[in-house]
């Protein structure tokens, strides 16, 4: 199931890429982020650019995808998008599209554009191939960069990709759900993950969103682990964090999972990251900022002396990729913290990890609402 | 099964990168590109970086992976590998160790070191955060372009990894011998894909490589189709183009399936291009370019009246990486074309798409030999 791309919400997405280009000056944008372009046009492949202007948009794909880009496009009616395929070179090809469309400075992703090549484009596009290009383009030259202009518009999710993230949240709720059966005692974590995602692929996920991770007993301390071979035993403490990628849209849950009787360590750090988890649940609301989000989650922990067992942040941002904007964290300078506004869809995930006792994360998917919040994945805190 | 590193593939891996980077005359790197810092470490987290100086190599990660980076390392005993974990944030991280350990200037990745990242590791290393700093650093600054460092080699394999890649293949050759079966008429494209996931699962891949091509009947004229609920049918050239990861490394396989009686014009597109990968198997060679392998392959479709119907290029490097150097396509200006060396493992992938008609691809993964090649999957050319 890809996400169902219209003419008009297409035109839709566009036009609110244009304003915000706009309110930074600038009358064109190279896009080369790939979750950029398929949000934009539905195109879905493993290459591609796209340069968008006032009045137009291109799409820039090779050979291989050629054909079905052009059905793409003929799907969306008159809705300006238009096809080039590359003739030698994607980078030669960009060039040729932003010349043939007017002198403007173009915009660039800076954040995912490499140096090697903003190097070769700069050379291509000054028409001066040597090695002062990057000097000519920072002070005046063709390129200019930019930040999170597609991922801005990206982070407020419109109704069909609302609808969407429903959906996904409640089959993988019901997978979920069933943990407790899926991971017995006796059953490697190995065997475990491949059992999720067995489970993910039967519910219509199109693939897992990242690597699942089952860490057990003392694995569970380690926050990303990766499965092992281990025979999970009674009474370990079980990290289960997973995802799949449903319609295009990445959810994403954990849960922990106590095999048996608990040691009293564990006890209070499954009872302190529950209630952590609920207070960040509370303080999401339009308005607020993800670092209070992270803040509120993290105070709960510190009260119960586990302030250095929380290494990361409370969240992050769900979307066409798995992390996205925003990022719910401790106010970083530089970093981005714009107040949380409907349509946002963040997971709330905190955690505490002990060498030699273990660990503990709890994560729910949340779609910020005009009221607060409305918690997307419906699963007991404890199972 | 992770790629059994020990500390003397350690020592011998960083010893080759010093190697390659006195070269240049650089005495230091920043590495950033994961799966470099994994081939040089065996940490396979999804956040990193690597300093490796004449003397030394610091490996960061964040809290999440200080427990598991700080065992991987213990493992290595002396194979001067120290840790650092991230205080703040990477970056400055990144510039304590860097300032710890000299003044000689740090070479970076410029093919993966994002226009932004630079800009803000500049600032940050030059003590002056400003807008500046990309110009200082390119003129005299502290960090330096580099590229291909690593890959370069990481490019030829050594005996271990040969052994996973003998072994790799050999597992998907028994999967793609089994394609009659699974790709059968009646059911869906995306049945097929999930049928051959799971195989790869079964026999004992971590992961898909990729995104599983099934692309039947017209749909096989798109190379690079996403598997949809189209019902395969009867006669229907169907295109099969699968890998998995199996010990870290990525293997790569396609067949075209002619479920039953071929058009005239299909079953000349099935030949021409058998003919194609043969030529292209016979010109792996020590001593041979890449772009040499392509033109062998290239003429005998030319010859065939099939050069408009290959847009894309005859292969490409395997590792770590599903797509790594060599590229083996069309020589173009500024990309190297280094002649093949043993230990070089490439795929032979040409393909005619002919939209109407139909296409086809057929793919194996080759080892470079002192003595020509080997191929690594052994798979009837027709199924």
């Amino acid at each position: 199931m890809k996400p169902p791309l219209d003419a008009s919400t297409v035109s839709r997405r566009l036009d609110a890429v244009r304003r915000s280009l706009a309110g930074a000056s600038i009358e064109r944008l190279l896009i080369t982020h790939l979750p950029n372009i398929q949000y934009l046009t539905g195109f879905a492949g493993t290459a591609g650019a796209l340069v968008l202007s006032s009045d137009g948009c291109t799409l820039i794909v090779d050979a291989r995808y050629v054909t079905a880009a052009r059905d793409l496009i003929a799907g969306f009616g008159d809705a300006a998008l238009s096809l080039q395929p590359v003739a030698r070179s994607y980078d030669e090809t960009i060039r040729d599209v932003i010349a043939a469309n007017g002198a403007a400075p173009v915009g660039f992703e800076a954040a995912y554009l490499t140096v090697a090549r903003f190097n070769a484009l700069s050379a291509l596009l000054s028409a001066s191939p040597s090695a002062e290009s990057i000097r000519k383009a920072e002070r005046n030259g063709p390129l200019v960069p930019t930040e999170r202009v597609v991922e801005r518009v990206r982070m407020v999710k419109d109704d069909g990709e609302i609808s969407i993230f429903r959906e996904a949240a409640s089959r993988l709720s019901a997978i979920a759900r069933r943990l407790p059966e899926l991971a017995v005692p006796g059953r490697t974590e190995r065997e475990v993950a491949d059992a999720i995602e067995e489970a993910m692929r039967r519910s219509g996920f199109s693939r897992p969103a990242f690597d699942t991770i089952v860490a057990s007993g003392p694995n569970s301390a380690l926050p990303h682990a990766s499965p092992t071979e281990r025979v999970i035993q009674a009474g370990d403490p079980t990290v289960l964090d997973f995802g799949g990628v449903y319609g295009g849209y990445c959810v994403d849950l954990t849960r922990t999972v106590q095999l048996g009787p608990s040691s009293p360590e564990m006890a209070r750090m499954l009872a302190a990251v529950a209630e952590a988890q609920q207070a960040a649940l509370e303080a999401v609301a339009p308005g607020r900022r993800p670092s209070e989000v992270d803040a509120a989650a993290r105070s709960v922990l510190e009260r119960h002396g586990l302030a250095d067992a929380f290494g990361h942040g409370t969240g992050h941002g769900l979307g066409l990729e798995i992390h996205e904007d925003p990022r719910v964290g401790r106010l970083v300078p530089g970093q981005p913290d714009d107040p949380l506004v409907p349509g946002v869809v963040i997971t709330i995930e905190p955690g505490a990890y002990v060498p030699g006792i273990g660990g503990v994360r709890i994560e729910d998917d949340v779609l910020v609402t005009a009221g607060g919040c409305e918690v997307l994945t419906d699963v007991p805190t404890f199972l």
